[in-house]
């Protein structure tokens, strides 16, 4: 339970809060780079941290992301022309590079020097094997990008999708610090039956170890209150969860909060590995990023068919509904709160626990149904919440660290490339400090335990 | 005229107002029972008195009223599975009983008492042939059932219906409490012509009297200013409305006023009785309860297919616009305040006073066209307003009395059956307090007359 | 740039503001005639300044525009029955009449006093050859109608059209007052190629001057830095914009300012006078009213037919998407910021600046995409906004003129008919003292130039 202070605190990211500050000490991922598929392709809307802003690609390949409005007399950039080297408002033909400065001012005199004393607001962008990162922070140049495993991987070796959320991104963020509730949400009636509900946990991979994945889904049915012990790290946070699974091993699945909003989630055995992203649009929304990924080879074309099946994490763009004014694009699958998430009672009576198809739209109905941005005056956290009560500490405790006294936020200077660990059967001997030395990839800090 | 303040008292139910704790001293209509068709059956969204909250029926048929999300961590009730005795949220599995009990949290360890601790909101629900009651007040136990001669009637006898209007609850009240609207608003051009844009009065019940009927419409069109005389009772007020019939009889239509949102109103001579009831949703809608019903004899098919025609005044589901996520389910009509109530101009220059079909969406037109809560600081009360003044005073009176010195509200102990007073044609020679003294069922207290 | 002090005085326009009470003084384009076609027929609904309103035709053929809700009890007047010389609410049939004077009130008793002392809210209107006027100000009478000179004609010499605005008056107002975005927004990209997504500019007229005709497009393509000039006049602002055409002539577009938001803006050579009106329905809409019209002859129907084409300033009704329940009816255009004006990038790189499909929307594209109410704070001015910049401080002085000392607004006592000037080529010889005193309408007040 936090107080109405604290829950604002948390949960407000606009320019000049603090966790806004916090948020914009961090490269952001704004966009798929096949939104923006070509040199002097059509500019597109981006909204991120509570900010309106367009992004283009200029002529030389580079991406601009500049304040939605002209800074002359406010004309959306949206219409401009994307033109050699620059993006041209069609109010007046003003037009500015990827930088922001303004490189033409075609009805002004010649000999003015107002062109240079101009600049529209512009982020600085990196582009990394198939995502585009902003930054809004304040350091100049900005700090090195996130040192994610995933981010330089080859596009072959990955999986890419987002989602449009209608709801604040911290609840979103906590259902992925919450290692008990996959053994309800996501869960099958049966655990040998039907995978079909149950979205990418049921999709062989072709180097999966079969007697291990038959036995998972039977463990995480009938372990329903893993222990689950916390190691705080130069990142941000291990989690281990602990379910007992034969008589001498125990199934252990670890999540990873990455600073700001990264979660590596575990998946199955020997399943893809998995990052999500939860990035602000502005407090009410939030744009989620799941990356599936292999770091030993690309994907196999059967592979990523059947991710982006109706029950895999990426379903194709055709899923999704049309939305030509929605910032950053139409990213609002076709089950949504709108329509209760295609909810068939009868599937939940007779298949799955929750009668909703898909893990995402599970946990759309779960966060978004807890209102735009949830009231945590009036929770009961239990002992099986202890993350998700943690990952608040941390998150609360940098933005005020920053506020009072500028401190550096964590993991912005994490160098090791921080990777997520595998979901394995382990020996019952083995200690957490043995287990979490091994798995957790970078430094330890303290540990603590439910 | 109210002032800012009267007005602010009178229209605000939601936790915490004056206005809604009177409210919730009274059982509320909260749901049809065929909205809960079975044990185990799906849950419903409900919204009453600004509350956000989920009904189930148990596997034992008792009906439950929670608040709308999981004491947990909030997420929505209404995707949650009920099964065996209790409604069990699907995040992480917590299972709550009609009363709010927590009977399962299967994700935290068996031995902890974490359970023992925890209550959902829940209201105690209670249900009587064909309407799901339920008391969000203070005591316990609660109050008994309000004693309207309608609610223990069987099925057969009655009809009911719901609408949901887009407006506050008072001004949709006050429609009921006017006398002399039936001449105007409700009114054929020609007393003589078609009824059929009059809704349910033109109905022909197979036991009326059929000269007294015949003469009704002509007396209605040729004395549009009745007189109006109240009457104070212990459930709440009273209202004779005379009208100049023939040279020995008056023509009498009676309406009362049980605290704090029931009508019973007036219907032609030897029509079903009739009441309504207007349900606060939250400050800005409302649902409105249309019951129509007969003491000694069920409906025959024949009535009920004509009170469900498009005249009448319970059009059949089909008839309503479909709303997945609206607010205790789909009840908006399909001539609503977006297609002007479909009102036809032709219609009204050459049939109706109105041009739109049907009482329902007559009044709607009226009331919701008023704006969301009606500004009373603004309008112009003239002599035929006497009992949606009263009706005011009502409501004003009892609310600040209990808010004041904690005044047992007006009608709560009330415990004779309340029933309607049939409309009939009397001698001119009968006092009111004759008339009164037969017709108003309850205890008089004070008369006034208009 | 404005303080954000300024910036509210110049945008809000609601009941009780500055610039309200200004444009109050002011006779108001409230209706289409064509809007309310013949005596008795169904009233509409209209939006002015902020205030809800009701506009019927009497018996007599007079406009009445009363206050949207009765008096009474505030029931919706649009619904009511507009018959022998009044409108009659359907409620209870209190019936008022265009000056506001309630005319029955059949619900009380005939010896009543009562509806003597009631007025409904009522503004005098005017009808003046296919425009309905409102007075929405102090005076009594009224002033004087606006003597424009389009005004007066008859309706064979006019088009008149309107658009409902998704913004605020002002930003949309400062686009006609902006003579260099012609060579941008409006431009094809090669001046000599197709015109047919340049609007109305590229209609031709049966009696254009051929060769100037042709040479325009090349002198707005070549000069996109015209010399912008300045006059204050008694009815406003009068503006010329010169650029170079050949070597003995410079290629002059004047735009007249009347307050307190007619433009006369400038066409092509020997096109149709052109007037636009921004007329403000309250602080975040506005109804732009486009009227173009030859003095000297009707317009033929060919000529019409081009006008009312695509391309034109005068799509015909069936262009409008329909909204039964919008203020002032359906004037929203199919190409509109939803649908981001069906922008065509293809287009937009291959044949005009713009990419979007006639002049109007390519204006909507800019002034509704600033949002709803334009943040004056943070724009930048360069030396092409001049009359821009002398507009906003016309407005502002007059606006706290009025308040602080009561000054008669300007233009209001202006008797000349004013008129727009054509668009002309002129002997590069002739100074700007004889060009504004040829071509300025109205007395000159002070000269200035950018």
């Amino acid at each position: 339970m936090l107080t109405q202070e604290e829950n604002e605190l948390l949960t407000r990211i606009g320019p000049g809060t603090s966790m806004g500050n916090l948020m914009r000490q961090y490269w952001l991922p704004a966009l798929l780079s096949s939104e923006l598929p070509e040199p002097d392709c059509p500019p597109i809307r981006v909204r991120l941290l509570g900010e309106d802003l367009v992004a283009f690609r200029d002529t030389q390949g580079q991406v601009g992301l500049l304040g939605a409005n002209c800074p002359h007399r406010g004309a959306p950039l949206f219409f401009g022309r994307n033109e050699e080297r620059g993006l041209r408002c069609i109010y007046h033909g003003w037009k500015f590079d990827v930088s922001g400065r303004c490189v033409a001012m075609p009805n002004v005199p010649a000999e003015s020097d107002y062109k240079e004393k101009l600049r529209a607001t512009a982020y600085p962008c990196a582009e990394n094997s198939g995502v585009i990162w902003g930054y809004m922070g304040p350091l100049d140049p900005p700090p090195e990008l996130p040192r994610l495993e995933w981010a330089a991987l080859p596009l072959e070796h990955k999986l890419i999708t987002k989602q449009y959320l209608e709801c604040n991104y911290a609840q979103a963020l906590e259902g992925d610090l919450d290692p008990s509730h996959i053994s309800f949400l996501h869960a099958p009636l049966d655990p040998r039956g039907r995978a079909d509900y149950q979205g990418s946990a049921g999709i062989p991979m072709s180097d999966r170890n079969l007697s291990d994945a038959a036995l998972e889904p039977t463990v995480k049915a009938q372990d329903k209150d893993p222990l689950i012990v916390l190691l705080n790290t130069d990142y941000g946070m291990f989690v281990g969860a602990r379910r007992d699974a034969d008589p001498g091993r125990y199934y252990w699945r670890f999540t990873q909060l990455v600073m700001p909003f990264y979660v590596f989630v575990p998946g199955a055995v020997d399943s893809p590995l998995h990052c999500n992203a939860w990035a602000p649009i502005d407090d009410e929304h939030t744009m989620v990023w799941r990356i599936q990924y292999l770091t030993s080879r690309p994907f196999t074309e059967q592979e990523v068919a059947r991710l982006q099946s109706g029950l895999g994490a990426h379903v194709p763009p055709d899923g999704y509904l049309p939305a030509t004014s929605a910032p950053s694009g139409a990213w609002v699958p076709s089950a949504n709160r709108g329509n209760d998430y295609l909810t068939d009672r009868q599937v939940q009576r007779a298949v799955s626990f929750s009668g909703i198809r898909g893990i995402w739209a599970q946990d759309r109905a779960c966060t978004e149904g807890m209102g735009s941005i949830m009231d945590r005056t009036n929770e009961h956290l239990g002992p099986s919440d202890v993350s998700v009560i943690q990952m608040r500490r941390l998150l609360l405790a940098a933005a005020r660290a920053l506020q009072e006294h500028g401190a550096v936020p964590p993991g912005l200077e994490v160098t090791p490339p921080i990777m997520p660990s595998p979901t394995v059967f382990l020996p019952k001997s083995l200690t957490w400090e043995e287990i979490s030395g091994e798995y957790a990839s970078g430094k330890a800090k303290t540990h603590s335990s439910s």
